[in-house]
């Protein structure tokens, strides 16, 4: 019988709670585990040893790639926030805040190596490939990152180029992930193959329906609406929006966040009217739905069972926020 | 017939010239080339392929690691430029001054990411132990890093806690590349044990002389003289001078950097009146001394004969810039 998600998810904590690092010098390893037990979803973690399961894998034998992974995705967060100025992650001041830059910057560098540090554990006879598809992610990420910084600064982005940075910044942790647990199995080249569509094509609905819920989620939920949209953020809705747009609404799109003689509110509000105008929130949903679907039909041609995957699209579920 | 440590490094320079990265992000990548190819010693890779050469091994074969020591070696720079807010590096500017802080750390992570990817291409069966030792040597690079930090704000620094420090900070680096290249060779867990200990004294005798000479160096190579002193930095000189002074005269050695009632030259002639009268040029001399020849007599423990590890006593000396 296979795990859950939960269980595997309190497999993992358990796991984590389990992660020790020197105690000097306290400034360089005290962030670490500030920022690891800062809790999080695990989603990483959690698909990898799902992926593991699903292809007939060990648990067990997968877990130091899982907690790698989470150290990474840890570390992307320490760094990400230096660049981005935030002193709030997770509801509390980030390491940034808290402790400096150049601490963040230091203690980032030891979790990316303690990464590595974790992936070293796992059987001799999958290290090269799991450390291959591990690197490689880790540099998509980075290149994600660097496109994103990039977009800011850019008068202009395409759709396209959007999406590319999106698959990178967000979808590559998760199918890198995907991957490295169906490595782990055994699996063939066909079904990693497979499984990194899935993870790929989840990550992007994934990414866009954040990009939607952040202009227009449920205020009931205390979530604070439109956030990227005072940050001038160039976020799915936003690209869609700027390429169907007049010259002269493009000016108002790309500006709107930088006026002085107007509320936050009529900022949004001034934005939202040129989303609304041009549906884009609609042809965002229409997007996450085509994503959503093809992650799911990828399972289907899998080379297990549906029995065995049906804990990949509960994951899958999970993550969307859907009951089916 | 074994390589010179010249040819050493030109057989080096000529794969590192290989080296490619992606085109884009220009931003992310761009100053990965420019790092590398802004010269440096290469100290690290040369003391790797010698030593693996020295045991028999493949120059080929351990070709990948050294590419990544040296990866790893700028990827240091970067961020401690970063940290350190510096300006100049090898007499040009600094990705930090050319592209910014954001640009330098994330170039800086891909390029710990990429010494990674280099690292995963040697041997399959020596994979797990080197990224062991890798991965341990990265991080005491990191934890020397947070030490010399917390000592610029530390009222007090023992000698030890010196040594300590410069261990992991420029030590561990080269006893790190002197071990994997041991290891590649096949080298025996005794041998690998004293070509740590080879490196490690050595590393400690050429930091130790680097903080004589930034004192006491010889001005008509067009070396600024006092770069520590009026930084304040807690070299060796300084840790040993507080270890003898008295309370009035730590105050002084603690606090002239700080000054603005008397010239950067009267500072530093300040600080080396109590140099001298502490002799501690002298003590560090000894010491260097004492260490360098601890590192000789280590080559002659090794289970290989002299004829082989004659190069190994070349590169002592060369880094020490000595003729014998």
């Amino acid at each position: 019988m296979a795990y859950t998600n939960n269980e595997i998810l309190e497999i993992f904590e358990a796991s984590l709670s389990q992660l020790r690092v020197p105690e000097e010098p306290e400034l360089l390893y005290m962030p670490i585990i500030y920022s690891m037990s800062g809790g999080g979803k695990r989603l990483r973690p959690v698909l990898l040893l799902l992926t593991t399961e699903a292809f007939g894998g060990s648990v067990e034998e997968a877990m130091p790639a899982a907690v790698a992974v989470e150290i990474f995705h840890n570390f992307t967060l320490l760094h990400d926030d230096i660049m981005d100025n935030a002193d709030v992650r997770r509801g509390k001041p980030s390491v940034y805040a808290k402790w400096g830059g150049n601490v963040a910057l230091l203690s980032g560098d030891a979790m990316l190596i303690s990464a590595y540090k974790y992936l070293a554990q796992i059987s001799a006879s999958v290290l090269p490939r799991v450390m291959n598809i591990f690197t490689d992610m880790a540099l998509e990420v980075c290149e994600g990152q660097q496109y994103d910084m990039d977009f800011e600064s850019a008068s202009t982005v395409s759709v396209e180029e959007y999406m590319q940075m999106i698959e990178r910044k967000t979808s590559a942790l998760l199918s890198g992930s995907a991957m490295i647990g169906a490595t782990m199995a055994g699996a063939s080249d066909e079904d990693i193959k497979r499984i990194y569509r899935f993870a790929t094509e989840l990550g992007l609905a994934f990414q866009l329906q954040d990009d939607v819920l952040d202009s227009y989620g449920d205020t009931a939920l205390g979530k604070k609406i439109g956030g990227d949209i005072l940050e001038g953020k160039k976020t799915y809705l936003m690209v869609q929006a700027l390429s169907r747009a007049s010259e002269q609404e493009c000016e108002v799109l790309c500006t709107t966040h930088l006026r002085k003689d107007i509320s936050n509110e009529e900022k949004i509000t001034t934005i939202k009217a040129l989303y609304d105008k041009y549906d884009v929130k609609h042809i965002a949903e229409q997007q996450i739905e085509l994503r959503f679907e093809r992650a799911l039909a990828v399972l289907d041609t899998l080379s297990v069972g549906a029995e065995r995957t049906a804990t990949l699209v509960e994951f899958a579920r999970n993550l969307m926020g859907r009951k089916k």
